[in-house]
């Protein structure tokens, strides 16, 4: 049996409310029992009770204190852990509710350690609130990757059947390309090869996308792929890891998406969320690997305009967490 | 009452297969019923009826030479245009083959020209092959452009509801860069406009996709949406051209899929090949603008290796001729 600690996010967003939603649906649940799995909400209890009254009358979930106290499958519990917020008003933005966010990611980081639950969910939080509440890690890796002394945590992106990981991400294209080095590829590649296995894929067959058109196209259209990607590859694959020469951008995440590569190797920002976005939007999610345990991660913001206005869809939240008890 | 030209590529690959298996499925014959549109098969008779025989038995074609002569709704024409080839050997390539895929288009450029027909759908065609046979424009929009002496054809991707222009094509991911200015996105951005209004969108709302990841976040990652692309579309704004200012690559695809925009500027051959494709890569087909007439093509190649086998799939020629017909 297994502990999943759901983190439903900023309370003044949609996270709350996504959380119930996602929760009270039968295919979740039957989800949920099918992998022996029990979810534990930390949240801010007034407010999580005010979110399955005012969206999801009828939700049945038990408050405990520490998560050992989880035992019946079939049960959704709950642990008190966002700190009382004075003022609350749904939809706007404040440093109380995102303090109480912050909170609650810092008790399921106290259980993590201490074995409590095996998987962490998170709802959205706000930058901008967090900057308001005070708290210097305005991230949700960054938090957890501080409260866990996780030095390298690794975001990858699923959709559905299709899993990218990001040789860089917040840099401008000029710098994704300049980053571009063989060794650091090679590098890159051995982490995905460890990160999958660890996500239970014996042997990953990995793919490396392209940076330019037709993978240059023999050289025609850049010099990256001969002079960087291609070695990087062969390298990678003398030393063990199964992963394609550069293939088309175009084509490489539909190949993925359509089962013939377990991970893409996605060189830049754009490139991979593109693929993943437009792929499925809203079942687009992301997980961190390199934490102590997998955490997975609805991939919208706080939608602050349409909180607490039964406008919101839980799909990705619901995507979040079975994915989360698929893998862990 | 309108003709289209359909030119089913190279006999040698999956083309003649897959326009036969086409223009056998009932769904596309109440579509060229439902438009008033009649299809006139441009092709090497003998081996178009090969295919009928081994494919599509029972499919009828009516034997005609010249397009006027199609006169008849519901029926499909053929118009004998490809060179006979004297060692026709099904899946390999020759130049022979190239050749007789070569006339059929040029016979149909005669017939636009005549005003004969009223729009073209191109099958796959072989560089490689058509090396082969000496013809000098190796692509099909080179030949269509120099044969309907157009000076600047435009490519446009249609993916079901997304369509997507390109600022730049066959240029590496640095030169993509470098060719970015102010000045031409302004003029791509007319372009659009005048070509859209010609597709029948009669106020083209447009979106043009950002460089940077989330379009720089404020500048945030690189300067090319504050320095180019903001100011570009602010002048597009004021000469009357509707478009965005540069919105986030991974999001703009998918919100135009939705049905928000009309029309994406991808700025680089990935950018909007990979939404595209990963959208949906089988009904992903190129059309061509700035010809004297519509030009759809499927987006695949000749696939020699399956060629002839009753192996290929015809979703990306069933879609190349319905959104012609849509269209025209």
């Amino acid at each position: 049996m297994k502990r999943i600690a759901i983190a439903p996010g900023d309370p003044a967003g949609i996270g709350y409310e996504i959380t119930a939603k996602a929760l009270y649906q039968h295919e979740l649940q039957n989800q949920l029992a099918e992998y022996n799995t029990i979810p534990i909400v930390y949240a801010n209890v007034p407010l999580f009770y005010k979110a399955i009254a005012q969206f999801t009358p009828g939700l049945m979930v038990t408050k405990i204190d520490y998560p050992v106290q989880a035992e019946e499958p079939g049960n959704i519990y709950i642990i008190d852990s966002g700190k009382p917020i004075a003022h609350f008003e749904p939809g706007v933005m404040s440093g109380d509710c995102a303090f109480c966010a912050h909170q609650a990611l810092e008790e399921i980081c106290r259980d993590v350690k201490k074995h409590g639950v095996d998987g962490i969910c998170t709802g959205p939080i706000h930058k901008g609130a967090m900057r308001m509440a005070g708290v210097p890690e305005i991230g949700h890796t960054e938090m957890l990757a501080k409260a866990l002394d996780a030095s390298s945590p690794v975001t990858m992106f699923i959709t559905r059947n299709l899993r990218i990981f990001f040789y860089s991400r917040h840099l401008s294209l000029r710098q994704a390309i300049d980053a571009l080095d063989c060794g650091r590829v090679v590098e890159f590649g051995q982490t995905m090869h460890k990160h999958m296995m660890q996500l239970g894929f014996n042997k990953p067959h990995l793919a490396m996308a392209a940076l330019n058109p037709h993978a240059s196209d023999g050289g025609q259209f850049g010099t990256e792929e001969a002079e960087i990607l291609i070695p990087a590859a062969e390298i990678l694959r003398n030393i063990g890891v199964d992963i394609s020469d550069p293939i088309g951008a175009d084509s490489v995440f539909a190949q993925a998406a359509e089962g013939r590569f377990d991970a893409v190797m996605s060189l830049y920002h754009d490139q991979g969320h593109i693929a993943a976005k437009t792929y499925d939007f809203e079942r687009t999610i992301s997980a961190t690997l390199g934490l102590p345990c997998l955490r997975t991660s609805v991939d919208h913001g706080t939608a602050f305009d349409i909180a607490w206005q039964n406008k919101a869809q839980s799909i990705s939240m619901t995507t979040a967490i079975e994915t989360l008890i698929r893998y862990i």
